[in-house]
């Protein structure tokens, strides 16, 4: 899922957006509240006809943004009471509220209401969140009014594994439609995170979506998916591009980098993008020397095709029985690739 | 024409540039000779393969950039020399090294070298520089190495009607492709550009294109049109677009402004363009204060789709003979109205 925090990708329309492949957006209750508010998102009809994106559309909770964004924060059984960082107002967000909120957007999928850590955390202190994340799905499940929504829950256990299993375990119980794994990729060694996933997806139902959130780059897809899970959203593809950077071949390209100043190649001539069928590196290289917005949208296009054919490429290997065969290099790589 | 500086129109693809009905487009030779450089455009194959437009494209002189962007200047009968604002080394444009970007830029209409001057100036000085644009153009049309480009001559003269009338049959006796009036909107009061444009267009030859440079708003382009103006290139849709302003129905809307936060209507429901058939005003103006960038794209694709369809009206009109009837308000309107 391509990140539409503010009810758009960044620089690129929804039908450009539609010919990179992708299916399914996110979205950002945390933002969407303080900008425009749910309530003109719900007079619009709804965040699908609002942001103009007819597949479907997951909202994350704002458990993550008001751990993670926040300056003044005060946690409590009931929920987080923050500072909002647009105008200065004390906001409580609680697992009702989030639902509500979420309730209003209308996304196809919407998420519980989590307590999220910064990494490190310690035991004892990630336990207890942990916990407290349980009651407050318990509360999301009771709070939501919208059948048509998927409430998917989020496990939390942060660099714990038996916690992480815990929490696994804890949530099925819910009968969820769909299941993410949460608190991860803030921070902790890439081996890590690769362990948490490992051992935390086969404990989710297999039969139910399963969302690793926030990641990923090709290496923590490929492992990701070895280990069960279906769904990621990553800002990677539209961030990169608006630093001036494309994924070719694997690696990240800086376009801005003088070697490209000359080069009339295709940015990538085995990708079928607007941007590769029709832009050099040299023009890409020329725009952002130039300051010129339009490269942000013709990398992001690219950027974001890219990492839908891998896990395009994924999927077929899967169904043809060959994923550990093709994909090896990614499954074995150092964490330090990308 | 709409306005692609740096041989791309800001924050607008050519898939979505087609769609709004624009056929051809402007860039500088100016700008483009300090960035990329003609040679790298060259190498690329020309500007239409550089920026992917595949409709003509038009490439200014420089003549006006390095009166109005330029802080040192010298001007001699041979050219004028200038200090660049990207690295501060001195360039000489003159008759010959502006054809001869040109020519390698590779644009299908190419303009000849002029001197501009600034409003206001003494008749003295403008007639000298009316003469020695017409030395230029001698020089410019012998340096032009390919037939394959349309060479036009620009009318200069100021705001004085008989240089303005002596440089129009002055350029005729040349028999090029085409004609443009240059050295109009640069601080004169409108009135004075319609009354330059109204004297000055019929003494150019009826069946060659006539061009008014940096003009238009609806009034103008009508004004003009009457006169008997062909083409015209203007960056007031895309740079309105980046003030986060439309234009609808003869107006310009701020769409930042309070009124439009809860408005779900269309852009404008008369208008067929990619944004107005998809996004609301509401939306429009929650990306504006979001500070998202897509702000920038969609207003473009409308307010070009906008200034070209307006021209597409006078152009049915004048087909039907009803052009005077139909536009009488515009033609008639104040100065203070768009």
């Amino acid at each position: 899922m391509p990140v539409g925090t503010l009810a758009n990708i960044k620089t690129v329309t929804p039908a450009q957006l539609k010919m990179t492949g992708a299916e399914m957006v996110l979205a950002n209750t945390y933002h969407l509240h303080l900008q425009p508010g749910e309530d003109i998102v719900a007079e619009a009809g709804g965040l699908h006809r609002f942001m103009a994106w007819d597949g479907p559309i997951l909202t994350d909770s704002g458990g993550f943004q008001v751990f993670s964004l926040s300056q003044i924060r005060t946690i409590t059984e009931t929920g987080v009471t923050f500072q909002s960082p647009r105008d200065g107002r004390m906001i409580q967000l609680t697992p009702e509220t989030s639902i509500q909120i979420q309730n209003r957007l209308g996304a196809d999928v919407i998420m519980a209401f989590d307590e999220c850590l910064p990494y490190p955390s310690a035991y004892e202190v990630t336990a207890a969140a942990t916990h407290r994340t349980h009651r407050w799905l318990q509360r999301c499940v009771e709070a939501n009014q919208r059948p048509d929504q998927a409430l998917f829950g989020i496990v939390q256990g942060g660099i714990y594994l038996d916690l992480r299993q815990q929490a696994a375990a804890a949530l099925s119980e819910f009968n969820l439609p769909g299941y993410a794994i949460g608190g991860v990729s803030v921070g902790e060694p890439p081996d890590l995170i690769a362990k948490i996933v490992q051992v935390t997806t086969p404990l989710l139902p297999a039969d139910k979506p399963r969302y690793l959130m926030g990641v990923g780059t090709y290496r923590e897809m490929a492992q990701a998916i070895a280990a069960g899970i279906d769904l990621f959203d990553c800002v990677i593809p539209t961030r990169l591009a608006r630093h001036g950077s494309a994924l070719v071949a694997g690696e990240r390209w800086n376009l801005k980098n003088a070697r490209f100043r000359r080069d009339h190649a295709a940015l990538d001539d085995a990708c079928p993008c607007y941007t590769c069928r029709y832009f050099s590196r040299a023009y890409l290289c020329h725009l952002i020397h130039a300051q010129e917005l339009l490269a942000f949208t013709l990398l992001s296009i690219h950027n974001i095709t890219e990492l839908v054919r891998f896990t395009q490429r994924i999927r077929e290997s899967i169904l043809a029985n060959t994923f550990v065969a093709d994909f090896a290099a990614w499954l074995r790589s150092e964490p330090t690739a990308q």
